[in-house]
């Protein structure tokens, strides 16, 4: 089986969408490499509560791009803007993910982004 | 052998060029340790079709970048700008292998870049 | 357990925090996953002289990011500004850590980001 | 003993100063945390030729940055600009490495950063 089991991300924050195009935005971006669909538990880590939870899906040999600001791509889990959290990833078969940032607040772009940790 | 088979990017996205110098652009950066030519075959995964594949070839000791709008480094194959896709590269021989891309549309130049998830 | 117990960050350099807001900071963004409080040894390392340490603790399932300019984050240490230096964290149950940088000179956002290197 | 021997950069690119403050520039930045100096090989890798190697020490519990720019930084060696190369260190003692660049092209300050791939 190709890809790990578990993924982490500490470092989580949803920016403000600013008024241009391309908006700032942020993506847990997952890649199923393999032949069945992953089943993947998506774990978000606050600072001062206990973790929220829920379910995403991904194809055999597809990528699939969670906006973090789209309840749809987030089991219907509306993410607060502009708060710490930490993400972790569990699913049933190998993925391999990446999470990636955009901030445009001044106006200009930055980028942010990081391979996760993994392990099985 | 140094260096692993079979590399991972989730995040893949071709942004536009813009007007100025240096363009908007990706690479996908390869370094081949080993004193054997590396036989690469490219997959590109997609959200909503079956992956595309081609090969393409790292001497020894040498490091090889290839932009992924210029057709002669992607073995033919024309990607499309500003739609989601991931990577894979698998090897015959150990290699290193990291992302980069640079965005100018706000003009400012922003990067972008991610080592791979690797595997043998 | 999950995660790793000592993790590595060799790029520390604090920015000047700039007239705007958000301000030129750093941080070391630590993730919990588990059911135990994590004390975390943080040791800095610079280019001509014996390392610093002091510790914090990371509540179980939390995620904390220590700001590196906030003395109460760093165990009433006051880091220099522009000064380079390195970071391990070594905790007593595993965590996940990953560095952040803001630097707003010119004036805009640029990012900066890494995964550590961790071991157990 | 902690860290690793051996660290890869594919992507490295030292770019042009420009006419601010802070200049554009690149770093790898070595953190020793063992309690012996460590002596550490640098082999630089490129498209068209044989590699070029030199060495550079770093002393016990410090972090070293070499500019790569600096020629007293790099064993002597004068890296051309705007030129794509690749970088392996070899070290005879475990050691932590990451690189770092600046571009102010444009004339904003852009960051790219990556770990490195490491092994034994």
């Amino acid at each position: 089986m190709a890809g790990k089991k578990t993924w982490y991300f500490p470092d989580g924050e949803l920016p403000p969408p600013g008024d241009g195009d391309p908006q700032g935005h942020e993506s847990i971006i997952i890649l199923n490499p393999n032949s069945e669909e992953a089943r993947v538990e998506v774990a978000l880590y606050w600072a001062d509560k206990a973790p929220d939870r829920f379910n995403v899906d991904v194809e055999p040999e597809r990528v699939r791009c969670l906006r973090t600001n789209v309840t749809t791509d987030m089991g219907g889990f509306e993410l607060p803007r502009e708060v710490q959290y930490g993400i972790r990833l569990t699913s049933d078969v190998g993925i391999v993910a990446q999470y990636g940032r955009l901030d445009v607040r001044q106006p200009n772009m930055a980028f942010y982004t990081t391979p996760g940790y993994h392990e099985d």
